[in-house]
């Protein structure tokens, strides 16, 4: 939810009053952003009346600030030659946000409002699968050809600017539409205007592949800097640019996938309260279905090894503690590779690496606990046997934690599946199950049973 | 670590040919940042040979991509005369990094290299607390008075782009240096060059004070799609800019800061594997020592409970499930709040509509897993009142930890702590505890021990 507007009391009471010039006024100095905040507050009646009573000019600029949800139900709601408005002029990355995300039969209603221009723009944008490159690209930039002069380039800048998602970049393509430079608006502002762009383009160009990840676009504008990056399909032809105002909603996005994939949810499409309550449900039952069914066989273990707890019942005492304390040693090293793998601190040919580094942190971590662990043990039950049981079990079953959190990851990434997975209640289960049978094993081998 | 750079071999080739025409012709088309790749695979010798080697303008470009600690390394083994102009030409912000980045006394040795302009410089921006808007912004921004024509302000925006950090947004200051408009490269280019700046310029000019939280600068950003941010003092003097590709950085930061947390370990300052051994043990170590202790207190209510073990051994098994499952069940709640949180899709003003949520959520979900608890438990042993205390106490452990990850991240929040201390790990032990006293208490009355 965004938060409330304060400006949203003033403009309900404006629309009750039905005062079209004091509602101008009043919203002509706020940020698109914030209208569209504003508007959020508002119930369908008060937005349509809203928009309607608007300056077409800023409209368009507050509908491309709204959700997919808002937008939607704003174009179902409004005048047909509004919202036919609406879907020719609003931002075509926007757009095809916002045409994925409807039903088919939805999607085509609106398709059929557009002019053959835009709908073809969609259509070619749609086509891309979701979180690639070309998914969230727009085609509104600029482009120029190599033989015009920086001032033949600046006038065709001034006149495109209105309909543009930047001007600050553009790029040079040759005959066949083949991206071959590219030239910034500094560029144009510092050289001779008499020179031509191919002398001052820079011809080697950061670019993304269509279908490349959006994650990876992301990390390429990062590393370089750029506010925008040019996409090319497979025969080296310009087709969008990605901005990097979109970047910043592409890394959110990825973040908070990883954070539900990481405790083991669903990722979400929406932010919280906008998620109706069984989507919620299901996002999260079925991960903690498939690691309650995981996690069975620790209580056919503890069957298996009901003679040992029988004959001393004091080994159970320290069996939250143990699957805890491997719990969160697993759930340390998981994240740390996970993230480092998203950030690309660490790749995938550095496996040897990375697990000599966590074996070696396993050992330090697994000894240090473990010597606390027989302290503990010893206070609260006099037998030394189960004490040194209780120590052995911690200090390999963090070892064992540690390399598992490190190992799974990697091993994931290998096979194409998001490392994300392995993270915490994931390797919680995995290891739960391994350091039963350690603990019991040693207790058996220690107190002859 | 980054990615091996593919020219590295070549290049350490050139340099033990010591073939300077051929090295500089190798690097001249080189992104700064490939080239600073390709420096990080090179010994310091190597590092030092290289960057002598190259054209001054390029060095300073290639410096400001590299990490604190290449920058100290590089600056202690070059020619002083090399090191001082380092020093004093590369970016505002990346010294004040650096120089923060460095025990006093090194700091003070490059204090005393640096001209009193840029001295002065860095102690202004070394006085922002980490992490604040102050602390990662650039003093390289370009400032204009109202009463400039643009086509003067277009001059001055040549002469100065050099040595500017962005020159697409310029920022507009009264006598008293206070920040009163900001114009956009696009506006002087679009605009009529007579026309004065006050009346081109944008009086609405949204802006960061010094001392604000770069997570929130970061949202600010995202929010209205800024290239940049002004950032005031209290005087509402302009005392610096904050620019989108910094902002990558803070979010990359925040985000990986909120992933260590969750996992119970101390939030890093190096990537992966530039963080030495010690480091990394310490960074995990103290968080599993804490919970370690916490955990503790489930070995003193098992022992209290011995009673019940020793009469019905059966009880037992079920506790791995039931904990496991009540730690999946906290560490979503927890994730989806703390995540809410730092989006800001959650507010605090809202903790009535979380809880609320969050109870129906964990009695759905809680009655669901309750019910496969009972069927499990009856296979695995055949007593009826154990498998139902399994059930009940999977069913209320899961509703006490759905509630608990909700409500700790907002109660922590409200006391101005970081909630992403509250994620999984610590749920998990906070329900450890409880869990099982729920899970004793049910079979005591259930089984009539």
């Amino acid at each position: 939810m965004r938060p409330a507007s304060i400006m949203t009391p003033e403009i309900r009471e404006l629309l009750k009053l039905n005062k079209k010039e004091e509602l101008q006024e009043a919203v002509k100095e706020m940020h698109p952003a914030d209208i569209a905040d504003t508007i959020f507050d508002l119930d369908i009646k008060e937005q349509v009346a809203l928009i309607s009573r608007l300056d077409k000019k800023q409209v368009i600029e507050i509908f491309d600030e709204l959700d997919e949800y808002e937008q939607f139900e704003l174009l179902h709601s409004l005048e047909k030659e509004l919202s036919t408005y609406l879907l020719n002029e609003m931002s075509s990355d926007e757009r095809a946000d916002l045409l994925s995300s409807l039903p088919d039969e939805v999607a085509n209603k609106f398709l059929n409002l557009m002019s053959e221009s835009e709908r073809k723009d969609v259509e070619k944008l749609l086509k891309y699968p979701p979180n690639s490159a070309g998914s969230i690209m727009t085609t509104e930039y600029i482009s120029l050809t190599p033989e015009l002069t920086v001032a033949e380039a600046s006038e065709i800048i001034k006149l495109a600017a209105p309909k543009k998602e930047t001007i600050y970049y553009t790029y040079v393509t040759d005959q066949q539409e083949k991206l071959i430079g590219f030239v910034s608006l500094k560029d144009i502002f510092l050289s001779d205007p008499t020179a031509p762009i191919k002398k001052i383009m820079n011809r080697k160009v950061i670019k993304a592949q269509a279908y490349q990840d959006q994650e990876e676009v992301a990390r390429t504008v990062r590393k370089y800097n750029l506010l925008a990056l040019p996409v090319i399909d497979k025969d080296k032809k310009l087709v969008g640019i990605v901005t990097v105002d979109d970047i910043l909603d592409v890394v959110r996005d990825e973040n908070t996938e990883d954070f539900y994939k990481m405790a083991a949810m669903l990722a979400p499409e929406d932010p919280y309260f906008d998620t109706g309550f069984l989507t919620l449900v299901r996002r999260r039952i079925v991960w903690l279905i498939i690691l309650l069914a995981a996690v069975q066989f620790s209580g056919q273990i503890l069957k298996h090894y009901g003679f040992a707890l029988e004959a001393v019942v004091a080994l159970s005492y320290f069996i939250p503690m143990l699957l805890n304390t491997a719990g969160n040693a697993g759930t340390q090293s998981s994240t740390t590779i996970i993230r480092g793998l998203a950030t690309g601190d660490i790749h995938l040919n550095q496996v040897l690496k990375v697990m000599r580094r966590e074996i070696s942190l396993g050992l330090v971590l697994g000894s240090l606990l473990g010597i606390l662990g027989v302290g503990r043990a010893l206070l609260l039950q006099k037998n030394p046997f189960v004490s040194l049981a209780v120590g052995l079990a911690l200090a390999a079953t963090i070892v064992m934690a540690t390399l598992s959190g490190a190992f799974l990851p990697l091993l994931l990434k290998k096979l194409k599946v998001d490392p994300a997975v392995a993270a915490g209640p994931f390797i919680s289960t995995v290891v739960d199950i391994t350091a039963l049978i350690i603990y019991f094993e040693i207790a058996r081998a220690l107190l002859s049973l």
